[in-house]
């Protein structure tokens, strides 16, 4: 196919009903209108939806008045490979990846929009399956699809905007955290990683392969922690050092890990995993000393005077996390 | 490379600053953290944005207590060409895709995020250039570059989402077209696709060439548009008759073209391209009869009772306009 080939669209079929998609056995059948008129019936409109799909953007409320806006890729064969996930699989981690990140703003996420593009021989099922997921992924976090684009291209491309609301609290930046804070984490570390080793090794049927496959991000642990006073808070996505590092370095501050309190006297996943492993989406913020932090918040480690990451105050010599192009 | 590899990021190199970037021959070598330092020091906050590049999310005023929001894929091959568009070209038509439609509710467009994927041999210096495009265009309708994410893929593929203000006015609609309502637009028509023809057949130097390369789509008639009263708004993307035809169906409403008024006497670029070329970012909108329309605003046709796209009273014959997957 060459590009900005001139190709025909009857002015009659702009509005396929979904009925039809159901007939189309691909993307390429399904076609552009197709897909839009589909994903508009598949997915149900949010509470905060003013405007949905299939007008050239979309309106969502802010009653806060700002709004929380992130952006993240999902690219097959780099972050997910077909054979591995299921396309409900997909929907979630796409969904997951930016819901993480606003509530690690310390908001409560309200709406996604989903830029998909893939090959025309994609089926219609799996479309609709990945749909499925990421509805019910945004939904879990109390938000809706809104919106939309979607092209052709060899390989399944998804770059998914997350979009939020902070309900009239300061967002909780990267750079609060002060010496005497503690560091506390929501949500498990190493499991995406480790679920991931068991992948290349041929296991299936784990809950850790599940926990890479489907990672289920502790959305409402954001806000409560803005709630808490967090001073400082990040989605951890690289691998604990290395986002512990962003808050360390955008703070100028130096916090310990320790890795007791990580293990909880446990091994499993090993602490390699735990610190270095990403894609858990779990939340770590900083609060002011004698936080009483709820049950879900488990204290790792403090900050202190200085600069970067320790680990039982000494250096940690190894691989720290993920770089998309070294 | 392998998906999913794990690579090392030293914790101490999470803040490259953009100095070293310069530094940096191409994208791999810049690296993921070296990119996101890059682009905060490349590309400045705007008076809207209340958390910028290099946190989790951004945050954006809205004040109005509504976002419109909108994404767009730019993906190299089916949207650019990077031997035939200056990376200025790319980021310029990256922004104006999405920028485009926020005016097509009427809105003021006020941030951009950008997900950008690329080859590791992607050269900083087509980044930098690549970055002032898209600053520019952002800046031409008002807005600021407040977020995005990067990856690695083949080709370049770029992912903008688009979000705006609308001042409290209503979002303009595709459905609101009534019988008597005039339908007029604001741009060129046919310009972008005569370019495309142009450069297949090796001609650089031309206006319609820069056309195609750099759209400059005219922001301000959207919200002028929604002041005026326009019942139903559309960014001509697809083409004339594809994007009219959307507004039609929607409203449930024939809207019929008429040649004369479209060509106004001339003849170039020639009626097909401009009934029917996409990628002109203009805006096409109904009217109440009898609004006073500023002079940008070409009255080309009017709102009938039926149903479809007519051309001086009869049904068109031939190719309409663009479908990604056909």
């Amino acid at each position: 196919v060459t590009t900005h080939a001139t190709v025909v669209v009857q002015t009659g079929c702009v509005n396929v009903p979904w009925e039809a998609a159901i007939g189309a056995e691909n993307l390429g059948s399904l076609g552009e209108f197709g897909l839009i008129d589909a994903l508009s019936a598949w997915l149900p409109a949010g509470p905060r939806t003013l405007v949905g799909i299939g007008d050239d953007a979309a309106v969502l409320a802010a009653p806060d008045g700002r709004v929380v806006a992130t952006t993240d890729f999902l690219i097959e064969g780099r972050h997910f490979r077909r054979d591995w996930s299921a396309a409900a699989d997909v929907g979630h981690k796409a969904a997951a990846r930016s819901l993480a990140d606003i509530a690690a703003m310390g908001a409560h996420a309200s709406g996604l929009l989903i830029a998909l593009a893939g090959p025309p021989d994609l089926p219609v099922p799996w479309l609709k399956e990945f749909v499925s997921g990421l509805a019910a992924e945004a939904s879990r976090a109390g938000a809706a699809v809104i919106g939309g684009d979607t092209s052709r291209a060899d390989l399944v491309v998804l770059a998914v905007t997350g979009l939020g609301d902070l309900a009239g609290r300061a967002p909780v930046l990267r750079g609060g955290a002060r010496p005497g804070d503690v560091l506390a984490v929501a949500g498990p570390l190493g499991h995406a990683a480790a679920g991931l080793a068991l992948l290349a090794s041929g296991v299936r049927d784990d809950p850790l392969v599940a926990a890479q496959l489907r990672p289920a991000p502790p959305y409402d642990t954001g806000p409560e922690a803005a709630g808490l006073g967090a001073t400082a808070m990040i989605d951890v996505s690289d691998g604990l050092l290395a986002d512990v590092a962003h808050i360390a370095t955008a703070s100028g501050v130096r916090i310990d890990l320790n890795t007791d309190l990580i293990t909880n006297g446990g091994s499993t996943p090993e602490l390699t995993l735990m610190l270095t492993g990403g894609e858990d989406h779990s939340l770590a913020a900083t609060f002011p000393p004698g936080t009483e932090l709820p049950p879900r918040w488990r204290v790792i480690g403090e900050v202190v005077d200085g600069r970067g990451v320790t680990v039982n105050g000494a250096a940690y010599e190894g691989q720290a996390g993920w770089d998309h192009f070294r």
